[in-house]
């Protein structure tokens, strides 16, 4: 194999960090080109100093000077049109997003336009605009791969299957930390009661979506869009145990599940070494250890976050837009203790009816109904906490 | 997809009548050149009417007459030499080798220098023969498509990923009726408790292999040549509701299992239509169901034929061979009431230890190695039987 020249958008964050490591082992395999966060200037520097990237991207432009004093030699670009920059560089094959949130879309859509491999770890782009995205990686010719660990399952069960058409698919999840818990139960839970997740290590927003299952539903609309699923193709399978990542079910009934220990690493891997597999010497699987795989159906009457992402992924449009939109705001005030953990999907509810619906939205009318719904999110938030302080 | 020509040997057998239901729902995608059976005239015969072959063979030669006789247009051959005849055709692609025992090896060898590819649903050829089979097959660029449903499983697994290397197999076992169960309980069970197996229906013979974990074994060295393993790569995991047919694990520790309801419908249904998957109304497997996966070691100390399984893969040659032909003259004992449970075990270890080991044996070799221990096997049989009306 020769060299597989790789940026990373978003390299300090968990799925960053861990792309590095991978670099890091495998050194004749793969050359960084480029390398950009957001606000953890010191950590780019260091990364930079190590893997020479031609480019460095810092996204808060008062962190500029600081990043480009510390490397003299090396192209530094401020704020978004850096993060495009980075996506499009021509010696790159493979752009590895992994930034935070809907700030993701539009560096993705530019390497999809430049020709670059996806290898694809922010949940937003296909939420929010999974069929433009998918449409002109078609058009582009380029590869998604999925880094979600879920949808790296099963595009890793899919591989030499093209021609063969999925039935549908199980979409695995632990249940997080309540699974089991009814309504009343969820009333009263706390921030931190939240923050525990019984199976992985992850950042605090997207371990309350875990936690209200919220997660699966974004997956689930992400992998309609991935895998050119109809709503009802997509299952949601609780299993506690985190081992099966996801399944694929083919039209003549055979199933086909990939599993490991939880941890992020090896996707991450699969998603930089696809097609191929690199040895490694990550933490091996065992019915040793796990002697009992349990399942059973999701319980969406109790976690009704998991619902409304199916109402929206049926609804389609900038739908799913506008509930990835709100529930980054009702994630943030949760997390700030502003509301209370029901609360999170009534505000999205209402984003839900209230926000104008386009049924074929362009990248303008995404990003027209992620602001508004922010702002009436954020409006809301504001009326519930109030009635918290009464 | 093309009308795919193939031929089945062993047509009137649980396999072959399988193979047939799939073609009779699919006429227009197969077209059956030959159909051979050993001894059911009747069945091979409305078989033939059915599904109008080129070529019919009847094993026993002393119902050629009724064949011939009932099939006046069709082309009838007696004996091995029609399988040979069968197995050769020059319009057909995929000849399904469904006969049972040591007498597959001949025909599947000369279908391989015909240049077919063979759906392999008779364990013995790569028991008895895997690495001169194996040979052969990549000699004449032919594909191996297993039947078992373990082996299916694994091929599953495996499409896709030929760049990849494997780091082991996990082969399933249900662990049979007498899972969980201790020698001194194993040497008192009868013929009709061996005979009830939990999860599949299947013939006597290899019912009671289920019972005695032989056929763990048999698949274990099965598996070995079939995808080019060493013995210690291939790991049996005991799994009492044969759900997960079997699993890869590849050198970047990803697992990938195959599962579904245990019915050898598909890995028959995947072996015809292979590469492709065709739409099946089979049952579906449902976590609902199954809510539980359970896995165990298997306890080598209690069912010793796994073990001699082992010991007869790490030795190879001849001695998977030997190991086959006692098992063969044993499991027929035991059927017949004249050896106990564990004695059969006690026969295949002593042929292991008496007859002559050859570690490079050519096909007149095996079929020496297969006839000897037919013979030492028997008498030792005898004998054992002789002490029991004492």
């Amino acid at each position: 194999m020769n060299n597989k020249h790789i940026s990373i958008l978003g390299s300090t964050g968990s799925i960053g960090t861990q792309a590095l490591e991978v670099v890091r082992a495998n050194p004749n395999l793969y050359k960084v080109d480029a390398l950009t966060a957001q606000h953890n200037a010191d950590l780019l520097i260091a990364q930079a100093l190590e893997f020479k990237p031609a480019l460095v991207v810092i996204g808060n432009e008062n962190l500029y000077q600081q990043v480009k004093s510390a490397l003299p030699n090396t192209k530094v670009i401020a704020g978004e049109e850096g993060l495009i920059a980075a996506a499009q560089l021509p010696q790159t094959h493979l752009v590895l997003t992994a930034v935070m949130g809907s700030v993701g879309l539009r560096p993705t859509i530019a390497a999809i336009e430049a020709g670059k491999d996806i290898g694809l770890a922010n949940k937003e782009t296909l939420v929010v605009a999974g069929e433009l995205v998918m449409d002109l990686a078609k058009q582009h010719d380029v590869k998604i791969i999925p880094v979600d660990s879920e949808h790296s399952a099963i595009f890793q069960c899919l591989v030499g299957e093209e021609q063969n058409e999925i039935e549908k698919i199980l979409l695995t999840a632990s249940g997080g930390p309540f699974r089991g818990k009814d309504s009343s139960f969820l009333a009263t839970v706390t921030k931190n009661e939240a923050l525990k997740h019984p199976n992985w290590v992850m950042g605090a927003k997207i371990t309350i979506d875990s936690a209200s299952l919220m997660n699966k539903g974004l997956e689930a609309i992400e992998a309609k869009w991935l895998f050119k699923l109809k709503p009802e193709q997509v299952e949601v399978v609780v299993h506690p145990q985190s081992i099966i990542h996801s399944m694929v079910q083919f039209t003549d009934g055979s199933i086909k599940a990939q599993m490991g220990v939880p941890d992020m690493k090896l996707p991450i891997h699969y998603a930089l070494a696809y097609p191929n597999r690199l040895k490694t010497d990550f933490e091996r699987f065992s019915f040793l250890k796990y002697p009992e795989l349990t399942f059973s159906k999701a319980d969406t009457k109790s976690f009704r976050n998991l619902e409304l992402a199916y109402i929206a992924m049926e609804r389609a449009g900038n739908m799913p837009c506008i509930l990835n939109a709100a529930n980054e705001i009702v994630v943030d005030a949760f997390l700030k203790d502003k509301i209370g953990f029901l609360e999170m999907s009534d505000v999205i509810e209402a984003c839900m009816e209230e926000m104008e619906f386009v049924s074929h939205p362009t990248l303008n009318d995404y990003l027209k109904a992620d602001e508004l719904t922010r702002a009436f999110a954020s409006e809301l938030v504001t009326k519930q906490s109030l009635t918290h302080l009464k």
